[in-house]
């Protein structure tokens, strides 16, 4: 019996195989992810600072830089039995279709939407807020709000919500109440409208609102589904479960390739393996793949530097493009935040991972020949983790190198089809920013030397 | 340990536990389907009548009411094994949303576009031909067809080209042509643009056209995603991996409950059930639900009438609303087929089965209600069966009765999102059918004493 037939195509966790706790990936880092700061004293923010904002719980897990293990709450363990678990996958016929030697594994996204309305429904409040850019996190918000009883407020990105409005109706689906910013409902929309009258927005400036939104409406608080070190936390509940999907056949991954935007997704994928490269136990190649036209890793500066276009947050030091940074109008495939999870950036500075940007139209390219024989249409984002994947299995065509590879699959590209049909009808462009283009957004970092 | 801790929330099967043959009905009926008759001399078709439209070994299949177990080819199993299974799934929220001492499961369609591929390929052909109205059937028909490297042209009822763009570019993500009927590239096209300029198509006048390129062109047949036999049988696997599912954890349900258009959902859901319940070895309630103002079922006639409008299609003796019968244009709900699985017919006219007419409204009220607790959007088509399936949970919460149902789920409703916003926006509205309404339709139903 071959190992192929041995192997099942999907490898389902049994419940009991679940994992009972998150990996907080800090914990093992020597050079800890830089504190967020105060900007207007720059002093690290301390919990005191963050729980007009944050749940008290997760600002406990944002500030932890050493407990390595969190249990998971019951209630979660029992949401994700439910949800969860998602298989790991064998891409056994995109293999054939390169004719390559490598064998290429993908797990599907989870996210920390849950994790935090859990929190919040603790701490007996009303209501979340949140920003969203293509959406999909405010859908995934929506829904574990509706599945805690909670309200939730979403601020979508202008050009989104009215380029996606079926986004939006499925948010409202689940119950959630959307506005399109920068919008009249906040002072910081305001200003912006006021200083920018036909702007469509950004992932900056909705932050800025919904933050507002969180800290003047009693029993409410702000979540974010990107960046944050408690973000990333909740999500190595995907690489938890790939590595003991793994584990129980015997798999070891040697490449392990992640779409990066905010770094949740490339975070939560990671996590375990990352741990024990830390700890110098094992090695991978780990690539955080990002868009050539937001290449933060590739091309941006790691300093301090503003997370929202209203400068109402704590300021955060990693890989940024500058609070002012909006991609060109042609970028189609989401990742567009200017900066990059602390954790991340910290871990890329010190060497443990690489990064490559890859152009639209070659991941769109890739998008299609994973749905042509995968059967799955997958959205943008993840497929950059797609686009490199392949580019590591055909190298392995050349070599003769059965690797295995290892890659994170976010969800659906049915609200991306748009930008499919652009990509069929010929009529998607590139853009790589000129260096130009890149100072001016480097202009609007700070000057702080932490 | 309570029975709800014992089994799984979602129960998968092993791979050794899929099923590995179809399960063919019609072996248990005592009074078997009527054939498919010659539109000219309405004698019951043949092999060879029906060897110019339809793959060799699928004749076969539908021709035959007599072979119980169909064995199902390794290649097929191999792609389930990739594909599959789709979980058997409780939906215990749902269930403490409505209070119910009732147990509710689901279990995810799968349809008969992979078997029907695998043949078309095996007999050495260049492509397929098809039609769909909402895009469900074209989309999993292009993919199998992407699976296995064939030409896929699919006729879409024009009315939904043009109202769901993103549905034609998921086929075309797939590989697949996609023309909007009818159209000027058949005869049997610019017939009826000749007869009724302005029309935007019917499901009837799809088949018509994509049967006339199957026929006209050497190496091409003609591929239907319901109604047929040899649909059912295929599908048959959606009953048997939840019934494998269930008899594991020995659960037996009491109510089965799937959406009825063409039947294909149905008729897979309830096969191996039906089969204990035509041989008097087990007892079953089994419901389809139709649309009010498509109620072919509930009050269509039991005759032989037209598969298409174009009437190059061998006639069926079905429930039929008449091949002229067009659901009103605030009609949202998919299920828009004017006829009804000639099996199903017959099992409904037997008695071993009854049928619900229910309204839009009260659907997408149904499906809002699954996706808040249950997280998962649904496809309108479905939600016919989440509306049953929660009236009878709710039946069950008044007498106390712990009944278990189970009911099919289909894709997703992410391309229903202008129905859905209707509704959120309070603009969807209700239509049931005249009597006067249905005997415009009944008119066209020909006189055949068979």
């Amino acid at each position: 019996m071959s190992e192929a037939k041995k192997i099942p195509y999907k490898i389902y966790l049994e419940e009991h195989e679940m994992p009972k706790y998150w990996y907080n990936v800090r914990a093992d880092m020597k050079n800890k992810p830089a504190p967020l700061l105060n900007p207007g004293t720059l002093e690290p923010m301390t919990a005191a600072d963050l729980a007009p904002v944050f749940c008290e719980e997760l600002i406990k897990q944002e500030l932890d830089n050493d407990t390595r293990e969190y249990p998971i709450p019951q209630a979660i363990q029992d949401f994700y039995k439910m949800y969860r678990p998602s298989p790991l996958v064998r891409a056994y016929c995109l293999e054939q279709k390169l004719q390559t030697p490598a064998k290429i594994y993908y797990k599907f996204k989870l996210n920390s939407a849950i994790a935090q309305a859990y929190y919040a429904k603790q701490q007996g409040l009303k209501g979340v807020t949140t920003e969203t850019g293509a959406g999909q996190w405010g859908t995934a918000l929506s829904m574990a709000c509706s599945y805690f009883d909670l309200d939730c407020k979403v601020y979508m990105v202008k050009v989104s919500y009215e380029q996606k409005p079926f986004r939006r109706e499925v948010m409202r689906t689940y119950g959630a109440s959307v506005v399109p910013s920068p919008s009249n409902t906040t002072q910081v929309g305001r200003k912006i409208l006021e200083q920018f009258p036909g702007t469509t927005g950004s992932l900056g400036c909705a932050i800025s609102e919904a933050v507002e939104v969180a800290v003047s409406n009693p029993g409410y608080r702000y979540v974010l589904g990107s960046v944050l070190n408690q973000v990333l936390l909740h999500q190595s509940v995907i690489g938890l479960e790939s590595k003991i999907a793994m584990d129980k056949y015997g798999i070891k991954p040697d490449v392990i390739i992640g779409c990066a935007g905010g770094g949740s997704n490339l975070g939560g994928l990671i996590a375990p393996f990352m741990g024990e490269k830390l700890r110098g136990e094992a090695d991978y190649q780990i690539i955080a793949v990002e868009p050539a036209s937001c290449p933060s890793f590739t091309r941006g500066k790691f300093a301090y530097d503003f997370c929202d276009t209203g400068m109402v947050c704590p300021m955060a030091k990693m890989y940024t493009l500058g609070s002012g940074f909006i991609p060109s109008a042609n970028h189609a495939g989401g990742l567009r935040y200017h900066g990059m999870s602390s954790i991340l950036s910290q871990l890329y500075h010190d060497g443990y991972m690489e990064a490559r940007a890859v152009e639209q139209t070659s991941v769109f390219e890739a998008a299609e020949q994973f749905a042509r024989v995968e059967g799955i249409l997958p959205a943008p984002e993840s497929s950059h983790a797609i686009r490199v994947a392949i580019d590591e299995a055909l190298k392995c065509k050349e070599t003769g190198e059965e690797k295995t590879i290892l890659f994170g699959l976010t969800g659906t590209g049915y609200f991306d089809m748009v930008a499919y049909e652009k990509f069929h009808d010929g009529q998607m462009t590139d853009y790589i920013p000129t260096d130009a283009d890149l100072e001016k957004g480097f202009a609007g970092i700070p000057k702080i030397d932490k």
